[in-house]
């Protein structure tokens, strides 16, 4: 497979462009160890309030790869808000739902969305098993090393292209498939693992919200079964919080052994308007923060912060070309401009990662 | 509404035996207030192993209501296996998932499902707004007094009933009317609230589980929107550790106000082969223990049982028809036949509540 390994990894710097043609679907990928089990809700502590912490807070910040500055104010602010049991807004632990978009937001989605990569490598390896993808778009153009024609078709042909390559298997094969690839993979820019590339301020928001008595969950249009196997790992959050897109499953006993198998179609679109569908369905309760960095993130921030009591809406905007990505309303991946025009008006936070972020990945450090 | 309450309680009498014509959906309804918060998975504590405990811990048997018998002893010896840290069975905390089936196995299920009776109810209260149910089955039926006629459908007749009542509400005025519903309704033969029609014995189960290190779920045929609102304080299972069957729904904003609509269409039937589907969706992980009550449990049961390492299957059967109800085979509701035969091949443990239980409900103590 070597050989093949550098001919796609050819084909993969090809994508990066081509991938400015489409949206939506994809999904996500990894990072590095944080404090694992994080989804156990600790008992609340009382959050260190904002501008002037006393010296001792100071020295063990748990925000500390975060500058000072409006928005680090606006997210300890508010949890010292909905912590504290004598004020107006003391919201109990239960109720304490912290929902993150994933890619763009926990870790890096450009030049393309990791599950698109993934997906990418999936049909050369899937290739052998599928002569008819020789003459069948997008699968041929790909083979045939173009991908800018492959996903011309937009939307629709990465949908058919993550059915595709997502299909077929049992969920716990699926699982095995997504754990051996994410190890092994790396990002075209940096060559580091994807799981690398995700956001060290954002792992310590992650760890201070549970500190504080918050259930922390994924709420991403990608693959609900892309990101559950190392979200544990990478994240600290369990498989049932993480809510994603997700395949029509189907059980069955095959050869005396039950298997859930993964169909080709499409069950939920964990996008836009789906996001409030998908958080409903699994988490049952309307969140009071949310975290995301795309127009698709704008319904979850909307249902959010429209909620009564004290709410959080952030979103993270890419504006460091050197260390990250700079891109907003005209990028096709993580298009950033209706939930940007609107932030104001509703008293959403604007994290600038450029002014905002100490460091951007943990390797950083 | 006095007169028509009794209306409805006299028609209500008349549903026992036309339930006994179907089966399926339906779902769950109420119990005593255990431990709350139990959703929060404590450290792992070593469990007391098995038939000999020492006097201290005899003493605060966490199984109290549970006679000495095979039943209480698998349950013990299985949490003692999977929770010895230097054991050849150890399952980390983060893997240790149980799953409850609601009806019949939490809580009492005859004459009929608790949402069918809510159901019912709901159709007197929205006969006004719908007049055109007075020609309509099975509304017509219902607001007749003949339920055994309405029901003569089957389950058609009761999936169309449920999605009936249960659509046109957002998930929010849902969650209040069920709320208040399940404050004020009794049930036909005791006349408590049917949150008090919980098992003592299960309550305890539970909260053993939880409090070595198991996360506890419900996964039931019933509506997801039907217990959430209430099982956090009855189980102590917040909502999104409750997994049901479920109706489509749909975000949006309407007069400036975003809102979720359930609609009147089926999103999943967690029931039989739908269970492990259900699980895989929202839990992400195959269960190492799980507990039912009929044949509708059969898949969860083998899902959960067939993965590898130590499992727990366990079936409760319904055997006293003095203090709760007696009913396998040839009932209607909650049918247990084949899980039955199946239980002594599959080494699942079958719960004889007359013999196992010293006492059912918390109200008998």
């Amino acid at each position: 497979m070597d050989g093949s390994k550098s001919v796609r990894r050819k084909r993969r710097s090809a994508i990066g462009c081509a991938l400015a043609l489409v949206a939506i679907l994809a999904a996500s990928c990894s990072a590095r160890t944080p404090p694992p089990g994080g989804a156990t809700p600790v008992a609340a502590a009382p959050a260190a309030a904002s501008q002037e912490p006393p010296a001792a807070a100071k020295q063990a910040d748990p925000l500390s790869s975060w500058n000072a500055g409006a928005a680090k104010d606006a997210i300890v602010a508010f949890v010292a808000r909905v912590t504290r049991e004598d004020g107006p807004d003391f919201v109990p632990p239960s109720e304490r739902i912290a929902t993150f978009d994933n890619d763009g937001t926990l870790w890096s989605e450009q030049p393309m969305y990791v599950q698109l990569a993934f997906a990418l490598d999936r049909v050369q390896e899937l290739a052998p098993r599928h002569p008819e993808w020789h003459s069948k778009e997008p699968f041929k153009s790909i083979l045939d090393g173009d991908t800018k024609a492959a996903l011309a078709g937009g939307e629709h042909a990465i949908l058919d292209l993550i059915a595709a390559t997502h299909a077929g298997t049992t969920t716990e094969e699926f699982d095995s498939i997504v754990r051996q690839w994410i190890l092994t993979a790396h990002h075209p820019r940096t060559g580091r693992p994807y799981i690398e590339m995700v956001y060290q301020p954002m792992l310590e928001l992650l760890a201070y919200l549970r500190a504080n008595g918050f259930k922390t969950f994924i709420v991403s249009g990608g693959g609900v079964d892309f990101m559950r196997p190392w979200a544990g790992d990478v994240y600290g959050i369990p498989p049932e919080q993480v809510v994603g897109s997700r395949a029509k499953l189907k059980y069955e006993v095959r050869d005396g052994v039950p298997r859930i198998e993964r169909l080709a179609a499409v069950d939920l679109v964990d996008d836009k308007a789906g996001k409030p569908v998908g958080i409903q369905q699994q988490i049952g309760q309307r969140p009071i923060a949310a975290f995301g960095n795309s127009d698709g993130d704008f319904e979850m921030l909307e249902w959010t912060t429209s909620g009564s009591g004290a709410r959080l809406g952030t979103i993270i905007h890419h504006t460091d070309p050197t260390r990250e990505w700079a891109y907003d309303r005209d990028s096709p991946i993580g298009t950033l401009a209706h939930a940007l025009d609107e932030a104001p008006k509703r008293g959403w936070v604007v994290v600038d990662m450029k002014q905002d972020w100490k460091v951007v990945y943990p390797y950083e450090q």
